[in-house]
C-alpha cells in the first residue's frame, strides 16, 4: 500500500549522541546504525519511507526524553529546545513529515501552554509523553496525568482538538526497579512496557478523566499494551460491581476505547493479534505505525502491505483514519493507492 | 458439558473468617455469601458443581494466603495448618475434589519438603502459589523463584511430576502500593493480577528455569496473564536480539509455552479470546477453571458449554488436558458426556 | 441494543396459504405457527421487534416466490399483486417496516420498470430476488443476471441509488433436482442455498457486472453465502491468472467485497465467524438480520445483543450501515441506544 | 519447519501428455512447466522438496482421472495401470514418496478389491477418489457413494484402516455444465471444486455413512471445502430439526469432523483461514499439504513455515496428525525440527 501514516516513529537530539548511544548499546543489534537513525531528520528517513510506501510520518521524541528529567526546570527547557529543533527540521518535508509535541509533564498548565504554542505556531500534530513524569528530589516519584489536578490539560489537548500519545518508559524507583532488575531482559517491548502505559491509561479510565473530557482523544500503541486481551474481563469485573462498589465511570471499557482511546500496530506485526483487535477495538480506531528505529521499516511495511487483511480495512488503518483524525485532508495521496 | 474438571477454585480457613469478611468488603457485591461460599469444602461446592456438570475439583487456598506473610515460621505453621486441614476435608470425597499444595515460598527446601509431604501422603495434585513471597522485616521485599537457589524447589516438582500453579497476589511494597493505591480500581482481575504473575512467569522464563528444569510443568490463569497477547511481539524481540545481546535461553517463548507453561479459563469466560489463545498457545496447552468463589460456577460454566467451540478442543479443554495433567485415570467419567 | 435494523424478513400472501403450509412442512418444527408468521405483516411482527430491540424491518417476499415462475406473465403479475399489497399494508408501520421489491425476473426492462415504480411510488428500499429466475417451457432453465443484457436493469439500480438483495432459491432443473433430491437434507441452508447464491454472485464479478456498474451494490445474506471462507483462495487464483489467461476483472475480488457487496448475518448467529469476517470482509460492510420467520427474533437477537464485540462495530452492524445504506435518515432512533 | 509432510499432491500418466497438455493450458500460466511438473516421479519432485523442507509425500492421480471414465472397464483397466505405475516408481524412494490408491468407482466391491490389492501389496496409504464418478452411457450421470450400496467400499477401508481422499472433480451433465459454462472462471478452485466435494461429503453424514461406519476417515483439502465456514448454521439447522423431521444422524455435524473427517490446507495459504478452523474443526484434523504441482512448493511452505502459529500445532499439523493417521513410525524425522 502506497501513502501510509506512520506515528511512533523516534528521533533524538544530536548533542546527546553520546547517551542515544549508551542507551542504544542496551537493546540494538546494530547500535551505530541506530544512532544515526535516529539522530536523522533527512534523507534517510524519507528514504526509507519511499521505499515502503509510507507517505507521512509523525515524529516524536525518543523515550525516556524529558518524562526522564526530574528537575521541572530542566525539564521544560528540554522540551523546549526539542520542539523548536524538530520545527526547524519539519520545513524541509512539509507533505512527508509532522511533529507530536515534546511537553515537560511536572505542571499541568506548563504542559497545556507548550502544547497550545507548538501546535498553533508549528502545526504539531498533538503531544507524545513518555508515560509517567519522574519527579521528586531522585527522581523516585512518579507524577500521573490521571487526577483532576490535570484536567487543564486535557482541556487544552480537547480545545485543540489534537490527542495525545502515551508511549512507554522505562520503570523506576526503588522497589519498582528491583523487580525488573533481576529480570531485565524484560524491560522494555517484552513486558515493562506494555505494564506501565496499561497501569496509567487504565487509571484515566478509572479516575474518569474520559468522562470529564469526554471528546479527549488517547493513542496508545504495541496493539494496546495488552489492554484488548482483557477486554472481557475488565468489563465483566467493573460491570458487575461498579454499581455496587463506587466505581464511578459512566462508560463501559469497551465505550472508552470506541470513543477516546486509538491503538496502534507499533512494533506489534502479527495478524493473529491484529484480527483479534478488530473484534475488541474495532478497524475505526486502529492505526498503523512502525516505531522506527526500534523496529525497521522493511518489517513494519512488508508485514502490513502483505497481511491477510479486507481492502477497507487496509486502507484505514493504514492511511484513512490517520487523515481524520489529524485532519491531514492537505495530505496529497492521489498517488497513495493500495498495491 | 459433563465431567468438566476445574482447577483454580479457592478456599479458606474458618478460622480466618474475620479477615476473609473484611478482604470480601473490598471486591463482592455479596460479602456474605461469598464468605458462606469460600469456607465451605462440602456440600455447597458439590452442589453447585453437579449442577454446572464439573466431576472433579483441585482446591486451593486463596489470595494472598501464605505468601502475604513474611515471618517464616508463621507462614510455615500456616501452610501446614491449611494442608492438613484440607487433606482431612477430601476425604468425604474422593472422586470429585483435589488440591494443590499450600507452601511458604521463604525458603526452597522447606517448600520442596512440604510439597513432597502433601502428595506423596494426601495425595495433592501439586501445588499453587500466590506469586511472590513477601518477606524482610516489613513485609516489602518479595521473593521471586525464578533463580538458581530455587531449582531445587524446581527439581522436587518434576521428580514427583507434579505441577505449579502461579496465582496472582496483590502487589505490596512501598513504591507499587503508591502506584496503585491511586488507582485501586485497578488491583486485582482488571490489572495488577496479570502484571504480577506475567512478570514472575516471564521473569522464570529469561532467567532459566525451563532450560534447567525442562520438564517443569508451570499453570497461569486467567487465559495467560497477558502474555499471548504479545507471544509475537516478545518471541520478535527475543529471536532478534538473544544471540547478540547475551539472552541466554535456549527455546523460543513459543516454546516454553508448548512445553512447559498451561494456561486456564479462569475467570476470563471470552471466546473471542480463547481462539485467540487457539492460535497463540494450542488447545493442547489450554485448561478450563471458574476461579469460584470470585466467578460463579454458572457464569464459567454456562459460558464453556455453549461457547461456539469443535466437540473435541471442547473435551480437551473441558477434561481430558486435565486428566492427563494430572494423572486422574481413576476419574470416573463414565457418565461425563458432551452435552 | 436498541434500534437494530434487519432486512432479510420474508412474508408470503394470504391467499397462498395452503402452498404456504405446504413448503413449510418440509422444514418447519411448528408449520402452523410458521404459516401464521410468514403472513403476518402486522401486530405479531412489531411485537417481536419491540421484544427484541429491532426499530426497523426491511421486508420481502419469501423464496421461491416470483423466481418460481416460468411463465412471464404470469410472474410479472404476481410480482405486482405482491409489491401492491406489502405497500398497502406499510402504511400502518411507516417508522419500522420498509420493503424490498418483489421483481419478475424474466426481462431486464421489465424488472427494472417495476423496480423504479416501487421505489419512487412506494418508496421501496431496493429489491429483494431470489436467485435465478426459472423460465423455458418446463421451468428448467434458469436466467442469470450475470451478462450484458442485464445491465439495463443494474444501471436503473444504480440510478435509483438502491441495492438489490440476492436471496437464494431452491436447485432446479433435471440434473440438479437429482443430485439434491437423494440428499434432501441439504437442501436449504445446511448447503443448497449457498451454492446458489455463490455461484450467481461470483459469476457477476467474473462476468464483469460490477466492472460496467461500479455503482451497484449488491447484498448476500447467512454471512457471505461461503465466499467468505475462501477469500484468499479466490484472490490467489485470480490475481496469479488473470492477465495471463484472460480473466477480465478490473478489480481483485476483496475490492468487490468492499464496494459492491455486502453481506448479513441472516441465520448465521455464530461469532467465530462474525469476527471471521471482520477480518475478510471488514465491519463497514456487514449488517445485522435475523431471516425472520425462518429464524427466530430471539436467536437473532439473543446472540447479537450479547455476542462479544466491540461497541462501535455492534452499531455500525446493528443499524449505522444499514441507516445509511438506505438513507434512513428520518429513521428516529432517539431512544436507540445500545443496551 | 523440516520434515513436512503433505498429501494432495498429483501426477500423470506419460502416455496421456497431450490430454495432460490441454488441461494445463486452462488454467496454468506456464503450461510446459505445469505438464512436466506432473509428470515427473522422480528428481524433480524430491528437489523441491527437499528445499522447502518437506520429508514425505502422498502421491495422487491427477483429477478428473479415473472418475471422468464412464465406461466401467475402460475405468477399472486405467486404475490398476495408474498402481502398478506408481508403485514401481515409488521404490526408488522408500522413505520420501507413497501413494493412495487410484479406484475406479463404478462399483463398490471392485473399488475394495483393488483398494485392498494397493494396500496389502504395494504399501498403499488410503486412496484418493475425484468426486462423483462419472457414469452412464453418455457420462452424464454420477455415482455418489454416500448410499447404503456403498458400505462393502467403506467397509473395506475401516478393515485396512486406511482413509480416503475426496478431491474434487469438474462439474458435468447437461444442466450442471449450463451452469458453469457461461462462468467458467468459476470451475476449479474459486468454486465448482468445493461445491461439489461438500455436496458429496455432507451427502455422506446426512445418508448415514458415518453412523454405518463409524471408524471410516474421510480427507476433504482446501481448509473443509467451504464446510467449517458453516458449521455453525448446519449445525443450528440439523439440530433444531433432525428429531422432527426425522433426519437420522446419531452424531452432530460437530461430532463427525472430530471423528472422521480430517481437512487439509491444500491450495488455501490463509493464516485467517487456518485459525478459523482451528477454531471449528480443531488443530487435531488439520493436515498441511500443497496441491503440487497446481499450487507451489514454495507457495505453501514459505506461508505454513513463517504461518503466526503454536509450535505444537505447526509440528501437528505439519507432520505429527499425518504420522499417526498413515501409521508412518517408519518415517525418519529425526532431523526433521522445526526451524
Amino acid at each position: 500500500m502506497l501513502g501510509k501514516i506512520i506515528l511512533e516513529e523516534a528521533f533524538a537530539l544530536p548533542r546527546l549522541e553520546e547517551k542515544t548511544r549508551w542507551w542504544a548499546g542496551m537493546f540494538s543489534t546494530d547500535p551505530e546504525t541506530h544512532v544515526q537513525e535516529i539522530q536523522d531528520l533527512n534523507d534517510l528517513r524519507i528514504k526509507h519511507a519511499d521505499k515502503h510506501g509510507v507517505g507521512y510520518q509523525i515524529l516524536s521524541y525518543t523515550t525516556p526524553g524529558v518524562q526522564d528529567i526530574w528537575d521541572q526546570k530542566e525539564a521544560q527547557a528540554l522540551a523546549l529546545e526539542i520542539n523548536d529543533f524538530v520545527a526547524e527540521k519539519l520545513k524541509q518535508f512539509p507533505d512527508h513529515l509532522g511533529a507530536f509535541a515534546t511537553l515537560s509533564m511536572h505542571d499541568p498548565k506548563e504542559a497545556a501552554a507548550e502544547l497550545r504554542r507548538t501546535v498553533t505556531e508549528y502545526g504539531f500534530k498533538g503531544a507524545l509523553v513518555n508515560d509517567t513524569q519522574r519527579s521528586g528530589p531522585d527522581g523516585d516519584d512518579m507524577i500521573f496525568y490521571d487526577n483532576p489536578k490535570w484536567d487543564v490539560f486535557w482541556e487544552t489537548c480537547t480545545e485543540l482538538d489534537v490527542p495525545v500519545y502515551i508511549h512507554p518508559r522505562n520503570p523506576t524507583g526503588t522497589i519498582y526497579e528491583k523487580l525488573w532488575k533481576d529480570r531485565s531482559w524484560l524491560v522494555g517491548p517484552p513486558l515493562s512496557f506494555a505494564q506501565g502505559v496499561s497501569l496509567h491509561v487504565l487509571g484515566m479510565v478509572t479516575n474518569g478523566v474520559f468522562d470529564r473530557n469526554p471528546k479527549l482523544q488517547i493513542i496508545i500503541g504495541h496493539m494496546g499494551e495488552h489492554i484488548p486481551f482483557d477486554m472481557w474481563r475488565i468489563n465483566h469485573w467493573f460491570e458487575d460491581r461498579k454499581k455496587l462498589l463506587g466505581l464511578d465511570c459512566k462508560k463501559t471499557i469497551r465505550e472508552y476505547f470506541n470513543e477516546n482511546i486509538w491503538i496502534t500496530t507499533s512494533g506489534h506485526f502479527s495478524t493473529t493479534t491484529l484480527n483479534f483487535c478488530l473484534a475488541e477495538v474495532s478497524s475505526d480506531r486502529i492505526l498503523f505505525s512502525v516505531d522506527y528505529p526500534f523496529e525497521t521499516f522493511e518489517d513494519g511495511c512488508t508485514w502490513f502491505d502483505n497481511a491477510e487483511l479486507n481492502t477497507r480495512d487496509r486502507l484505514k488503518i493504514g492511511r484513512e483514519n490517520a487523515k481524520n483524525l489529524f485532519k491531514l485532508e492537505e495530505y496529497k495521496d492521489s498517488d497513495a493507492k493500495v498495491i
